[in-house]
């Protein structure tokens, strides 16, 4: 037997149904048609956006679209947060198309086409510039169309958020720009006579240490500062990054966010003397959307191997990647899982829940316990909502693709 | 420093230029309309089925449309092996568009659902059953559409190939049935009225040791020999699976594929006695087609970090998801890359070569040596051919799609 992480605590079950946004699974596949199928409940996003507002009462939330792109849900989300962050030029036109006011856009990534730069300048977003020939490049098309670019610099900071999943600073990266180049650049922005937006400052994601993410905040802030005081201009906005995780593994621990907020309160009480004025932003994907959604998939098999139970399923890698173990992990650890249809039903059952690929890579969940399932009933994968669709290589095999649905959230 | 493999030596410059099919990369990039862009050269896929012609004379050769399903790939691919195996309805679709006969089709997959297997069913192509209950599924839905399925069982064998890249034998597994409970069901499909195709026995893939497969294939057909014996009756067909890689990585040998064919004329000299009268196949994909992709992308941006030099490429893992190093791999490692337009120039400057996504994850290739490039040069990433564009997230971070074209192959 292998463990598994633990069901976010947002989910209950009703008899032996497994409720999202109040819903039987049943009656929500009903709905959207059949399976596989990602259910969002916007009430949990809605939540995580609360819960933030409690613990940063003064700080700015974005919302990075790459977590999940799925239109109703920036749709419902645009409206609650401060800005959204778009890391493509194809974002970008999800994000005005969802009624996003460009004014509240950002647009970063290391490898923008001078197309890319031309449609973020031309409507108006701030550009997270990654590197010198990028500003270059923004400033040239900006003056050819005769138009003033908003311009931020993305910080390659020297330090990284301890324990992370996923380090995006600290030592060479190919994102944003050494600390030390950083004045230079934004004196070359004002010269150029563009506008000076701030600053960009992400060292990692998916972590869920709280005295880690504090003190790479604090690292963060004073970074801002030291480099603003070298600019010698305020920046109007200095983004500080995410990297609030959630816990997908067995014995991890959801974030303590409210220290975090209560720590980031005192770093900014007082605001470092180069950077008063400037607001201050942090800029969450998973942590908003990830634990919102479900992927339901159906047992299409039953069968044993070796005296092993497999349950194969309609769904698998092609819709949710990470949970096969092959979105940037070492070793391959269980999501949590459930026979959505049986949560009534005692895990009775140790049972290897793969997809329908023709791949062995293709696997849901290794060795769990399980009530016993069979074919027709319903698996729920959770931890779905970020990185999960639009993250995984959707036309693998030729499989029909997944439905999605939102559930929730008032609307 | 980190090595990479080796290009395929059916590749060569002419001056500055790689050619592919004969062509320049800058005139296929320019009929393309940009990049990224796989080009496929079929005729490095007509020398590959050459070469298995000339090694396995009297073997069937079957395509596993997994591998690349590019319609005029199958176009041209169908005319010249004697059957394809698909892994869905989509891909069955597919092969029948493409022109295929349905009496050269064959669907493996583990989780077929009914509609699947109805589709199957109808078209009249042969079902590798993966189990009893699909076995019961298959008679029941040919049964109320008044028709006679064609179905082989796949079987679970108790060895592997010693070494290869993906296991899909020995122990337990959610492929095929065990090899003891294969007798019965074969029973059951003859007393079902059933068209019995024979034995779908699939051991490993991406193996470069021809000694490895060749005790593979005598095990195989060995047990092959005994289930027919058994059973009481000739396996029409004996697909012996397939399992033959290409050199990725430095250190890799290309397989000595000759050296199979010998041993194998050798085990069927004389044909094992269950097995007179039956036909043979070996079922590849990534060996045919692999080597004959390649991806350009177009550096956008040459950017240095504490020292070191990265070329960020408007390519990535969104289209190349296994040179990332995500698919399947525990440990990243290079694939082949060169920079397409400075094939005369030396490998003077160690750099970096990422994707545009603002991933960590997004890596094509790691410190490799290469000439100096710049901004709006051409990195090729070679191995492209198999497990590529479908086989990656295509629609993450909202990036444009990949485009695709074929050269060479005589059509």
């Amino acid at each position: 037997m292998k463990p598994m992480g633990a069901i976010p605590a947002d989910f209950r079950a009703e008899g032996a149904s497994l409720l999202i946004g109040g819903r039987s699974v049943d009656d929500l596949i009903a709905e959207a048609g059949g399976t596989p199928l990602f259910v969002y409940d916007f009430g949990i996003v809605a939540r995580r956006i609360a819960r933030f507002r409690g613990a940063f009462p003064s700080v700015q939330l974005h919302y990075a679209i790459k977590a999940n792109p799925y239109i109703p849900l920036l749709k419902f989300i645009f409206k609650t947060v401060n800005g959204l962050d778009v890391a493509s030029a194809g974002e970008l036109r999800m994000a005005l198309g969802a009624g996003a006011n460009a004014r509240h856009l950002s647009f970063a990534g290391p490898g923008k086409r001078d197309l890319e730069l031309e449609t973020a300048i031309r409507a108006g977003i701030t550009l997270n510039a990654e590197s010198e020939g990028e500003v270059d490049r923004a400033l040239r098309i900006a003056d050819r169309l005769g138009l003033r670019p908003r311009l931020a610099v993305r910080v390659n900071p020297e330090f990284e958020i301890k324990g992370s999943g996923m380090r995006m600073g600290g030592g060479a990266k190919p994102f944003g720009v050494d600390a030390e180049r950083v004045p230079a650049l934004v004196r070359a922005i004002l010269d150029g006579g563009a506008e000076w937006r701030g600053f960009h400052i992400f060292v990692g994601s998916q972590a869920l240490s709280a005295d880690a993410l504090i003190e790479a905040q604090r690292a963060t802030l004073a970074l801002a500062d030291g480099l603003a005081g070298a600019v010698g201009e305020v920046p109007p906005l200095v983004n500080l990054g995410g990297g609030f995780g959630i816990p997908y593994f067995a014995g991890e621990q959801p974030l303590d966010v409210e220290a975090i907020g209560r720590a980031l309160d005192e770093a900014l009480e007082p605001v470092p003397p180069s950077l008063a004025g400037s607001a201050f932003a942090i800029e969450l994907g998973r942590w908003l959307v990830g634990e919102a959604g479900v992927y339901l998939t159906r047992v299409v098999d039953r069968k044993v191997s070796h005296g092993k139970t497999f349950l194969v399923t309609d769904g698998g890698m092609h819709h949710q990647l990470a949970a096969s173990g092959n979105f940037g992990q070492v070793v391959r650890r269980n999501y949590p899982v459930a026979i959505a249809n049986r949560m009534d039903e005692s895990a009775t059952e140790e049972a290897s829940i793969v997809g329908c690929l023709c791949t062995p890579l293709d696997r849901l969940a290794d060795d769990v316990m399980a009530p016993r399932a069979e074919v027709g009933d319903i698996v729920a994968v959770f931890m779905a909502g970020a990185y999960g669709l639009s993250a995984s290589p959707q036309a693998f095999l030729g499989q029909p693709p997944a439905l999605e649905m939102a559930v929730g959230g008032g609307d």
